[in-house]
């Protein structure tokens, strides 16, 4: 492969957040040209300012787009995005369920002025009928909706979300999976399509070996059960202190044993009747962690992660986002670019998890200004001049 | 859309447990023909047993694909996977990381027998340079190093994993995105390509929003708040006790609070000057959550959810496993569909999230017996007869 995979693709992005945006990101960093459609205020997160616990997702989640404003709640506004997607490849949104319908500008409606373009949303519940299709979803929500909290959380204590926005994120994927499957699709075919990704439908899957102890359970809920394996049939499996924080470990094999027990020095702890089989060291969890942590407590998580990975042991440190964001790894791949911010000072800019053996990931572009494409598009894509732009701006459609 | 899009398109799925078989998933739901690949004790979730906690997840992850047998590790076997890829589109695998490569099969051999052939692999860390690229890796543990467990847990416990495998499904989300880009890219160029999958890669940009906080804070970790907002910036945002369970509802903007303060039948909470602004909210955050928890906590969850939907407030009920496989709307939307297994009895097995208005999920199979289309599938891509077969058989090939 010698040019960027998408490479000829154009792109009407109307995300929001997370999900869409993040989407847009991938069509981006895998060349696509990607027009940022904003309200004239900008996207939600955007609009949020420009030192806010928003600023870092933004810049991230929006490098090398380009940005256009455009009021879709106008009937200007309506008639210039239909003029645009004559030219265009994809429209995506993640808007609340419904809104480019009310608008006039739904995929009906779009794919009307154009048969070969891909209209694309991912909401909370999908567009598809069905009771909770109008429900309002964000990551939060959709981890309570989609059973997620009610597995995750100590032992004894009450459900718990995850920090880790992933609802959002694996739709966005799912949502650039469904995109370039219909672009792909359509280079045999010829025709566009309509992509609807529900978040629910994506996060289900994540549950299976919480659903696989409670089918094998005859349908039991497993307890919570903090950081230990769902079914409590595992063990070592846990996370255990270090000198200086946490590591994780799971033995998830007899072989993983003998080999934890080699690397702590004390291969006599494999033949202890307590710790002789899973089954066993299952039976006797608290001890067998007790073994485990009372090795690990004396040795940063560095000595650990070192000795365990030698010895084959399936470890690794409790990271924090310090050491995530100066993280050797993902620096050596190229995954964490440091880039100087306006507000921020240098941060961790990302590029894209979709890498090629034969291809570097574009260069990074610091993401636009709002609206800092707005002429140049209307030209290209509408045909607008000066005069009618001056008109659009007076009137409040971009 | 007519037909699947990916129809006419051949893989062969070399995946193990979920990462890897839930590309292989979706790819077959997307209407390629997914040939799995297992060894001749069948790959990791079929061996370990059939009513086993993996019996769930292997039998979802499996439908529509057909099973063959094949010693890798065998200088036979390694000779008919060379046949076998001039005839296939796609091969791709999440065997620790150098396997294939072990046994003379890796992407560089594989594709030298076909140049238009996409080789496709997700490991824990990828397989660029970089210090951890020989790293075992699994989804416990990538939460631990990519910083997911750090920022989730109670306020003032220990780092805690999500119980939803999340780290294993983006990764194999991911794969697929890269597999159809490069199919795509393909039907330009007429080349093939390699893609390398990092499961670190796909976790990272699911910390946005902890990120933002940290940065927005001059890099400082925010602290582990529970279900409530990283940077504890907004309120009400939390789960709450219901009759009948637990209830999450979040507050992003002023007009969500007028609102769940409607809901509540008590528009005064909005004036009372502890709750006027989100500031103020935040500031007095036990006495926000205590409102709202002494009224949700004489209410079911179905009520709760109900009449806060009616409101225009972002709510959800926490449901659990059993309220997940008989969602209404996972049923409606035909996300969930009820099937006979043989040691499990009526399970919810799993349709695609890829979804297109025009075109329906292809019916489901059941998975697989291991190696039931051994013959069949060496007969047409390798050529096999039945004394060769016989052969390959004794020796311990297939």
């Amino acid at each position: 492969m010698q040019t960027q995979p998408l490479a000829g693709v154009t792109v009407l992005d109307f995300g929001q957040v997370y999900n869409g945006p993040y989407c847009g990101f991938l069509l981006a960093q895998a060349g696509a040209r990607v027009i940022k459609v904003e309200s004239l205020i900008g996207e939600t997160l955007r609009a949020r300012g420009e030192k806010a616990s928003s600023t870092f997702p933004f810049s991230f989640l929006n490098t090398n787009k380009q940005s256009i404003t455009l009021n879709i709640k106008s009937a200007d506004g309506q008639a210039l995005l239909k003029r645009m997607v004559r030219d265009v490849d994809v429209v995506f949104e993640n808007f609340a369920p419904g809104t480019m319908d009310k608008y006039g500008i739904g995929a009906e409606a779009l794919r009307a002025e154009n048969p070969r373009l891909i209209y694309a949303s991912s909401t909370g519940y999908g567009n598809a009928p069905g009771p909770y299709r109008d429900y309002l979803g964000m990551d939060i929500t959709l981890q309570a909706m989609a059973g997620v909290m009610s597995i995750t959380g100590e032992e004894g204590g009450p459900p718990l979300k995850t920090a880790a926005a992933f609802a959002d994120f694996i739709a966005g994927t799912h949502l650039y999976a469904g995109i370039v499957s219909a672009l792909f699709a359509r280079a045999q075919s010829g025709e566009g399509a309509t992509v609807d990704i529900s978040m629910q439908d994506c996060v289900l899957p994540t549950l299976a070996t919480a659903l696989g102890s409670y089918y094998v359970a005859d349908q039991q809920q497993p307890q919570r059960g903090g950081n230990r394996h769902p079914g409590r049939a595992l063990a070592p499996y846990n996370v255990y202190s270090a000198a200086d924080g946490h590591v994780a470990i799971i033995c998830i094999r007899e072989g993983h044993w003998r080999k934890l027990s080699e690397a702590m020095g004390n291969p006599s702890a494999a033949e202890d009747p307590r710790f002789a089989t899973m089954a066993d060291r299952a039976a006797n969890m608290d001890a067998t962690d007790a073994l485990v942590n009372s090795w690990t407590s004396e040795r940063t998580r560095a000595e650990i992660t070192e000795i365990m990975q030698h010895h084959g042991v399936i470890c690794a440190p409790v990271n924090d986002l310090n050491d995530v964001v100066n993280d050797p790894h993902l620096a050596a791949r190229g995954t964490i670019e440091k880039r100087p911010h306006p507000t921020l000072g240098e941060i961790a800019q990302i590029h894209t998890p979709l890498r090629y053996r034969d291809i570097d990931p574009p260069a990074l572009t610091d993401p636009p200004k709002l609206g800092a494409a707005t002429a140049d598009i209307l030209a290209e894509f509408a045909g607008v001049d000066d005069a009618e732009l001056k008109r659009l701006r007076d009137n409040g459609v971009v």
